[in-house]
């Protein structure tokens, strides 16, 4: 299923008014969750650029001959600059480049062209360089337009975290010593695959896991699982992320095999205690910067603020992280619809990592969890 | 495990020797892939930067607080530079650009510095531009050195081959009507994450597979695993990505359920032959482009010409997708121990799409598969 034609066109009007407002006159985007997000179309773009260019009469895209019929059959766009990369097409264009150069030729001299400063590649802004055309970065207002999400986002927000828990029972269900941290993912991505596939056809559904086993791996908050097998009395991070047609929920908990210490338990509770705090926090008018001082004030009153290494949490929608970030720089005012995790966390060496992730919707007068899976010691001991 | 620290000592001498040919007095690298080669550190990036400097003296990592210890436990450099994201450490450095100006203060005036043009985001470009640097392109000199795998990679491709063919037979051994493209997906990565835990311990394994079932999705060739059903009659492609350790092997089968029509047959045996003469193709000395056209005739020759989409193979390692491509503009001579996706495929409206894909590494006169499964029709039909 693809996303509502109707709801797409009217994120490209918005994106149009801000780019009048900002005074620019032509958009080059890079980004494939942009591009997806303003045309429809999730295309697979590592090794063959894709592009999408965006004024206020027309959307232009670069596409490989290879997704030609996927992107005709899902973007919505003006027109489409097919390149080829076969010998029987080489007196067509063969580098995306030269469709490129095709369309800012027509382009008024000196105009004002948006771009994402922080993801195009510097040999593109080289280009537009080039050609005298003056480059204002437009990043944040993507940012800003992805960050309050829409009816349509948010119900395929709440599939995704439903799903998550239904993997997180899976791999709970099924844990035990001597598994590793890949076969634990497993349990869960299997029932993730076939509970999706018997309640939707024709969608896209995908996840990635990181499970972080034992003292020391635990500690570190960001490693890919691997094959460390679990064993007892081993303190364990699992982070999960699942998504449905675009979006995506992130559920993590942090769980014990066989008897925590005295230290892990008290570690354990902060970090649910820091998390209740930042559930309480969320609401419209809110500072993002609050909520992650009030949730890092839970650790530190306890004397473990030296062991917090991240921000309380990112947003969350058609990226694995997004901003704006709940960051205690951030004076960004909360508002309804907008999607964020809320994952405080503690790392003591020696002791172990401690830490869960929920999803949350920002709501009229609070903020609800899109993942539901329990979150207390007796829960998570096993 | 890591990679054996004299091996990237090796690879980082190298890399040294082309600053030293090229005049690029520093390298600032973005890219994490070229990062984990030439340091041994494979970071988890997306939202918080990690950034690389290397000149012929010294080699300097900027870290997010997060990835700390794990940097420092894995990565063969000189100094980090940490950034951090809480309120406790707000009088220290909270963004990974000011360690950068910091560290590029130092430079002298007007130095070469050497980045990959075609990955390096446009603001940190800027930076470097206004700072008065001259600023060279240094992406082609990487993919040159990781083009030539050396024995610790051709190892570890080995393994990810072997595992690859495990995952497919698996996934194979459970094919029927009515499961979707996701869950057959499934049973292959769980043989996948079963097999490399009980043979490995404490090392990372991933995947990535598209499987595109039915006439209409098996005729796009980039397209994500859905929760589309299988159905009678279905000719499918399965594409599968493994790897271990960080090294990457392409395993993919066009199969059958039930029976295929004629037209099918003969599109299945074409790319099959199209294959085999890019197997026979693939020796030292032999030029990119000419493996891709003389696979492409075996098409071309009976009329499907039309059909093809795409090149022949991409070079494998670290990416998805690496350069040098076989491909019909490459004039790149083949070289002993470069690696390649042989993968010719035709995509023809109203009968589907066919594609085999195995790894081959360069040898001393010929090439040799990696990815072993069975590629005739008689075994795979379902």
């Amino acid at each position: 299923m693809s996303l509502q034609k109707e709801v797409v066109e009217k994120r490209l009007a918005h994106f149009r008014s801000r780019m009048v407002d900002k005074g620019v006159q032509h958009t080059l985007l890079w980004d494939p969750d942009n591009q997806y997000y303003l045309s429809n179309y999730d295309a697979i773009s590592y090794s063959r650029p894709i592009v999408l260019l965006i004024d206020q009469k027309e959307m232009k895209y670069i596409i490989p001959a290879l997704e030609e019929d996927h992107a005709k059959e899902r973007a919505i766009a003006d027109h489409f600059y097919i390149y080829h990369e076969k010998i029987q097409n080489n007196h067509l264009d063969t580098d995306y480049r030269t469709p490129l150069h095709t369309i800012i030729n027509d382009w008024e001299k000196g105009a004002v062209v948006g771009v994402e400063l922080d993801i195009l590649p510097a040999s593109v802004y080289q280009i537009l360089r080039d050609q005298g055309f003056q480059i204002k970065d437009i990043g944040q207002d993507l940012i800003d337009l992805r960050a309050v999400k829409d009816e349509e986002e948010i119900y395929w927000l709440e599939q995704a975290g439903r799903l998550s828990d239904a993997a997180l029972s899976a791999s709970f269900a099924n844990v035990k010593a001597g598994m590793s941290e890949l076969e634990f993912d497993s349990h869960g991505d299997q029932k993730l695959l076939e509970l999706s596939s018997k309640e939707f056809s024709g969608l896209i559904v995908g996840y990635e896991n990181w499970t972080c086993s034992g003292i020391e791996r635990s500690a570190m908050p960001h490693l890919y699982s691997s094959t460390r097998k679990y064993e007892e009395n081993d303190v364990i991070i699992h982070s999960r992320q699942v998504w449905i047609n675009g979006y995506r929920a992130e559920n993590e908990r942090t769980f014990f095999i066989g008897k925590p210490t005295e230290e892990q338990k008290k570690c354990f509770q902060l970090a649910v205690d820091a998390q209740q705090v930042g559930f309480e926090m969320v609401k419209p008018g809110v500072k993002a910067k609050d909520v992650d001082i009030a949730s890092f004030n839970v650790f530190e009153a306890e004397g473990y603020g030296q062991y917090v290494q991240h921000r309380i949490g990112h947003g969350l929608g058609l990226s694995e992280h997004e901003e704006p970030y709940l960051r205690f720089d951030n004076d960004l005012v909360l508002e309804e619809g907008m999607v964020y995790t809320i994952e405080p966390g503690i790392y003591v060496p020696g002791v172990g990592g401690f830490r869960h992730s929920d999803t949350v919707i920002v709501t009229k007068d609070g903020c609800r969890s899109i993942t539901k899976y329990p979150r207390e010691m007796k829960d998570l001991m096993f």
